[in-house]
C-alpha cells in the first residue's frame, strides 16, 4: 500500500469514514489471517521477480509481438516456479499456488500460451492414462521436457462432442493409429498454445478399429520436432488469428494428413484397443463428469476475481471523479454520491460475495458427492451436474454484465485500455461461451428440473436443492412476507411455477400431436427462463445461508455491513424480477413500494463504506493494473503517464505527415 | 452478389423458401428503387478504388502501424472525394454521400483520424463564425489546406460543460487571447485527430476579459506548423493511448502554456469581445441545441446500420452452422432451427426496422421544429430535446446489447475479430458514452417528464408525444386488450404511472424536509426507469404507426412479414416488461400466457424468412467484412483463409522458440 500522504484526499476521506475494520473483512474473505499473510507473501515473492513489468505496454504491440512477449513471460514464470519448487522452504508445492487466483493473470494479462499444458494436458494424462502411460508421460511433462495442449473442438464442431470428425483408425499391420482430418470442418480449432507453442497434444478423435467406430477417445500426438520445433510430416498447424481477448493464448488450428502414431499413444485407462485391433469397452464414463464440474466450480471463482477487480476500479474512480453541480454554489459532487452510480456499483460488490460464498458451497457439495461417488453412490451426481451447469451460465453472464456496467460507469475513461476494464471484459465474456455455451448449459439444467418436477408431482422424494419443487407440487405456498427470507421463498415459488408451467406447455403440445423434441424446442425460451429462476433462488439462498453461518464470528460493525450486502443483493434481484414475483406469488403493490424504499435506503447506508468494501478485496496495484483504480487514486496523473508511453508519443511528428498528410494538403497526393 | 452456384447449400435453400420479394424490401428500406440504384452506384465507385483492401489485415498491426494505415486510407479517400467533386457528373456534391451510412466505415473500419475535420471543425466554423471568419477559414478547410478538429472534453471534465477549466484570457494591450491549461485536469482529452493529425483546432475555453469570466466560448487555435507539422511553442499535444475500439481515430490530448492567438480567432457569430475587451452578449443560445439534436438523430441511424450488420452476420452463420442431434438418426439441425437462437436474432432484425422508422419520424419532427424555430416559435423545442435524449440513450444501449447478443449467438467463432462482431461492439458501445452519457441523458428526459406530468395534473395542455400523460392524469385508463394497439396503450399507461409515482415520491421526500435536489437524487433510479418507459412507448408506437403508413404500398407477401415484425417487436417488449404491465395495467395471467404463445408462433412464422430479411439489408461483403456473414456462406473456408493471413503463420517456427521455449525445455533458461 502506498504511504498515506500521497493518497488522493477524496479517497482518504472515504477510508477515514469507513465504519468497519477493512482488514477484518480481508481476513474473512481470505479465510483467516494466516491465509491473508500467505497470499501476501506469495505475491511479494512472485512480483519481486519483475516479470510483469513491461517496457512498452503490451497493448501497443503487434499481434506477433504480443505472442512473443507472452512466451517470454510464460517461460520466465515457469522457470521461477521450477526454482521455487526446488527451494524446500517456500511452501509452493505446485504451480497452482502461484498461478491460481489473480496472481497469474497479473503477469500474463491477456492469457498464457502455456496454461493448457498444466490445466488440460497433464490432468488428462493423469486421468485417462494407464499407470505405464502416466509413468512415461507425466514426468516429461512436469519437467517441461515437452509442452502439450489439448485439442477437442473443431472448426465445425463445438459443444456437441459426438459430432467431431477427426478420425483415429487402427492399423493392426503396423500396430499404429492413423490420425486424419477428412474435411476442413474436422480441423481442430481453438486450443490454447496449439499454434506455435506446444510440441505435443492430446487429440480427441473418433476411434475406428475393425471397420467400426467406437466414438471419441484421447490420443497423444507429437506435433513438432523436439529439437527444431518444425511441424512433423502430415501435421498442419498454425494460429487462428486475432480475437476479442486472450491474445496471449496462442490459440491454434490443427489438421492431420494420415499421421501415424504408435498404438500405446492412445490413452487407455478406460477403453483399450488390443494389438489385434479388438476394442475393449470402458467400465464407466460417469466419472469424467467430475473434471467438467471441477472446472465449472473454478470458473465461478474466476468470475469473483474479475468482478472484484472491476468494482474496485469503478468504485475508487467514482470517489475521485467529480461532476456537475446539482445545487448552485456548491462544489461538484463525487460521482459516487449520485444514487444512479451507487445503483451501478454496490450490487456488483455484493455479487462478489454472493458468488464467492456460493462457489464455496458448491465446492463443499462437490467434495461430498465425489466422496460418495468413490463409495459407488451416484445418487447426487445429476443434481450436482444440473447445479454446476446453471451456475456456470448465470455467474458468467452476470459477471460480464457487471464488468461492462463498471466500465460504462467510468464514462469515457473506462474505454481506455489503461483502465484495464476492456481487457477484463474480453476475458469474462469469453467464459460465457467456453466450458459449455450458456444457453446449452441452461437447457441441461432445465432437463433436470423437468424430471425433478415430474418426480415431485408424483410424490417421489427429490434431492435437497430442488426440495422446493416438492413444496410447490403439494401446493404449500407460504404467505408473502417482505423480508429476505420471504423473498427467497418467493424466488423458489417463482422457479417452481416456471418449471411446472414448462412441463404443462410441453405436455399440452405433445397431446396436440407434436413430437417431444419439437415440443421441447418450442418451449425452450421458457425453459431457459425457468432454469435461470432456479439458479437465482439457489444463489440467493446460498449467499444468505452462508453469510448467516459466517457473521457470528464477525465484529458487530462488520456483521452489520455483511448483512446489509445480503439484503441489497436480495432486494435488488426482487426488484429486477418483479414480473415473476407478481405472476407467481402474492406480493402486493404496497410490498413493491416498500422494497423500492428499502433498496434506496440500503444504497444510502452502504455508500459511506463503498471504498472500504473494495479496499477489503485487497487487490494490489500491480495485480489490478489500472490507471483508474489504483490505491492512491492518482487517476489523472496515471492516465497521462500511461498515455506518454505510447510509441506514437515518442516523436512529435509521425512519418505519415510527410508521406500522406502534407501531400494531401498541398494537393500533390 | 456472388453467382448462385458457389453459395452454401443451406443458405441457398433459405433463399429459395423466402416468402416475399427480397428486392422489394430493399427498395422499401432505401426509400425507393432509385435510391437503391444510386447507393449501389456509389458503392461501386468508391470500392473499385480498392482503398479498403489491406495487405495484412489491420488487426495484426501494432497501434502505431494502425494509425499510419488509417492516415493513408483517410488521405486517399479524401483525395478521391476531391476528385469526384471535380468531376461534374458524379452527383457527389459533398463528402457525406460517400462517408455517410456504412460505406465510410467499410474503408476505415475502426474509425478515421479525419472525421472530426468534416463533422465538427467545418460545421462549427459555419455555425459560430462571423461572415468574415467563415470567408477566411471555410475555404481553407474545405480545400484541406488545413486540417482541424474540435476540443471540448477535458481530462477531468466531460458531460458538465460549465466545469471546463481551460482559459482564454483577453489581453487588450496586444489584442490577443491567452490560452492556458491551469491544471492537469484542464488538458483537453479525447478529440479525434488531435494527437498527430490536425494542425488547427477549435478549442472550447472559459472566456475571461476585464477580470470577468463569461463562460465557454469557441476559439480557433493553430497547433502545429503548417510546413513542418511540429507543435507550436506552448502547445503540448499527443495521443491518449489504446482504447477498446476506434483505434484509427487518433484521439489526443492538448495542453496550453500561455499560448497567444489574435482576437479575431474567437468565433464571434454569437458573442463578441471588442478590441478594448468589452464583452457583448449573445442574442440567444437556444439555437445551439439544434446541432446536438441533429447529431443524436444521426446516431440512431448509425445504430441501425450496426445492428443490421450484426444480425446479417449472425443470421447467415446460424443458417450455415449445424449442431447437436435432438432426434436420434436425424442429421444435426441448423442452429437457426433452435427456438432459443430465433429468440436471440429475430427481435434484432425487427429492431433495425423499429429504429430506422423511429429515427425517420424523429427526423421529420426535427425538421418541423427547426422550421418553427426559424419563425421564432420555440414551443416544441423542450419536447424534441427530451425525445432526442432518451432515444439516444435507449437505442445505443439496445444496439450494444443486440450486437453483443449476436456475437454470443455465434459461439466461439463470434469471438474472432474476423467475424467483425467484436469491432462492431467496440464502436456501438462507445456511443453509450459519447454525445451525452446515457444515464445523464435519461435523467434529462425525466426532468421534462416530471414537468409535463405536473402540467397535465394541473389540467394544462401538453405536447403531442406526452399526450398520454394527460389521459392518465384524468384517470382515463383503457381496458386491457391483448393486441398490438392494446399493448402500446399499456406501455403508455406504464410510463405515465412511473412518472406519476416518481413525482409523488419526490414530493413526499420534500414534505419530509429533504431539499429538492436530494429528493431528486434519491429517486433517480426510479426516474431513469420512468424515462426508459416513456422511450419504449415512443419506439413501439412510432414503429407501429410508421409501418401502418408504409404497408399499403407493399405487396401482400411483404406486408404480412412487415406486420409480423411489428407484432414480434411489441410482444417481445411486453414479455420483457411484464412486471411493469402487471403493476400498472389490468393485464391478466391468461393474457400473459397468450402473449407467450403468440411470441413463439411469431418466431415460427418468421423463421423461414430470417435469411431473406437480412439479405434485404443488402450489405455487400466488402462492407460487412465478416468471415461468418458473407453472402455465399463459405464460413469455414473464410475463417481458415483469414487465419492464414496472420503474420505468425508466415513462418513455421517463431523466433521465441530458440530464445525462450527451447532453453526452458532444456533447463537452460
Amino acid at each position: 500500500m502506498a504511504p498515506t500522504n500521497t493518497v488522493n484526499v477524496d479517497l482518504q476521506r472515504e477510508r477515514d469514514k469507513c465504519t468497519f475494520n477493512i482488514t477484518e473483512l480481508t481476513h474473512l474473505i481470505d479465510g483467516g489471517p494466516q491465509n491473508t499473510e500467505e497470499r501476501k507473501k506469495r505475491e511479494d515473492m512472485v512480483l519481486k521477480e519483475g516479470i510483469h513489468v513491461e517496457d512498452v505496454p503490451s497493448e501497443y504491440l503487434s499481434h506477433k509481438e504480443k505472442y512473443e512477449l507472452a512466451i517470454k513471460k510464460a517461460c520466465l514464470l515457469f522457470k521461477m516456479i521450477r526454482r521455487l519448487q526446488e527451494e524446500e522452504n517456500t511452501g509452493m508445492e505446485n504451480y497452482r499456488a502461484v498461478l491460481g487466483g489473480m496472481l497469474g493473470s497479473a503477469i500474463l494479462r491477456d492469457g498464457s500460451p502455456l496454461t493448457l499444458h498444466y490445466v488440460m494436458f497433464i490432468p488428462t494424462l493423469m486421468g485417462q492414462g494407464t499407470v505405464e502411460q502416466q509413468a512415461y508421460w507425466i514426468g516429461r511433462a512436469f519437467n517441461l521436457d515437452i509442452i502439450g495442449t489439448y485439442a477437442q473442438t473443431e472448426l465445425g464442431h463445438g459443444t456437441f462432442i459426438r459430432g467431431l470428425e477427426t478420425t483415429a483408425t487402427y492399423d493392426p499391420a503396423t500396430k499404429e493409429f492413423v490420425l486424419h482430418s477428412p474435411t476442413l470442418t474436422a480441423y481442430k480449432w481453438w486450443p490454447g498454445g496449439l499454434a506455435h507453442t506446444a510440441n505435443y497434444c492430446i487429440v480427441m478423435a473418433q476411434l475406428y478399429t475393425k471397420g467400426q467406430c467406437h466414438g471419441i477417445h484421447p490420443f497423444v500426438v507429437q506435433l513438432r520436432d523436439e529439437n527444431t520445433h518444425m511441424p512433423l510430416p502430415g501435421v498442419k498447424v498454425g494460429e487462428i488469428g486475432v480475437k476479442l481477448g486472450m491474445n496471449g493464448t496462442n490459440n491454434g488450428f490443427l489438421g492431420f494428413d494420415h499421421v501415424r502414431i504408435p498404438r500405446d499413444h492412445m490413452l487407455m485407462k478406460n477403453s483399450k484397443v488390443l494389438e489385434d485391433g479388438t476394442y475393449v469397452n470402458a467400465p464407466s464414463s460417469k466419472l469424467t463428469y467430475g473434471t467438467m464440474m471441477f472446472v465449472r466450480v473454478m470458473l465461478v471463482h474466476d468470475m469473483c476475481n474479475y468482478m472484484a477487480k472491476a468494482v474496485t476500479v469503478a468504485t475508487r474512480y467514482s470517489a475521485v471523479r467529480h461532476q456537475s453541480q446539482p445545487k448552485p454554489n456548491e462544489p461538484e459532487p463525487q460521482i459516487l454520491d449520485y444514487v444512479t452510480q451507487q445503483h451501478k456499483l454496490l450490487v456488483g460488490i455484493s455479487s462478489v460475495h454472493a458468488f464467492r460464498l456460493s462457489a464455496q458451497w458448491l465446492w463443499n457439495m462437490y467434495n461430498n458427492v465425489t466422496a460418495e461417488l468413490e463409495a459407488g453412490d451416484m445418487e447426487r451426481l445429476p443434481e450436482l451436474h444440473a447445479l454446476s451447469c446453471c451456475l456456470k451460465a448465470v455467474t458468467t453472464a452476470d459477471a460480464a454484465e457487471c464488468v461492462e456496467r463498471c466500465r460504462l460507469a467510468c464514462g469515457g475513461h473506462g474505454y481506455m485500455l489503461s483502465s484495464s476494464l476492456p481487457t477484463m471484459y474480453g476475458l469474462v465474456s469469453a467464459a460465457c461461451t467456453y466450458e459449455g455455451e450458456n444457453t446449452v448449459m441452461l437447457l441441461q439444467t432445465a432437463r433436470y428440473l423437468v424430471k425433478a418436477w415430474q418426480q415431485a408431482r408424483a410424490g417421489s422424494s427429490v434431492p435437497p436443492t430442488v426440495q422446493y419443487l416438492a413444496r410447490a407440487a403439494a401446493r404449500r405456498h407460504p404467505p408473502w412476507e417482505n423480508t429476505v427470507e420471504g423473498l427467497i421463498l418467493g424466488f423458489q415459488q417463482v422457479a417452481a411455477s416456471k418449471v411446472s408451467q414448462c412441463v404443462q406447455t410441453i405436455e399440452k403440445r405433445q397431446n396436440s400431436g407434436m413430437a417431444y423434441e419439437d415440443a421441447w424446442n418450442l418451449t425452450s425460451v421458457q425453459l431457459i427462463s425457468a432454469s435461470e429462476a432456479h439458479c437465482r433462488a439457489i444463489l440467493l439462498s446460498s449467499y444468505y445461508e452462508e453469510t448467516k453461518a459466517l457473521v457470528p464470528a464477525a465484529s458487530p460493525a462488520l456483521r452489520k455491513v455483511l448483512e446489509q450486502m445480503v439484503d441489497l443483493y436480495v432486494v435488488y434481484w426482487a426488484l429486477q424480477k418483479l414480473g415473476d414475483l407478481l405472476r407467481f406469488t402474492s406480493i402486493s403493490e404496497r410490498d413493491i413500494e416498500q422494497l423500492q424504499s428499502w433498496y434506496e435506503s440500503l444504497l444510502t447506508s452502504l455508500r459511506p463504506n463503498a471504498v472500504g468494501l473494495v479496499d477489503a478485496f485487497d487487490i494490489r496495484d500491480e495485480i489490478l493494473h489500472s490507471t483508474l483504480g489504483s490505491y492512491d487514486g492518482r487517476v489523472y496523473e496515471r492516465l497521462m503517464e500511461e498515455a506518454l508511453k505510447s510509441p506514437l508519443n515518442q516523436e512529435p511528428v509521425n512519418q505519415s505527415f510527410q508521406n500522406y498528410l502534407k501531400p494531401l494538403m498541398q494537393g500533390k497526393l
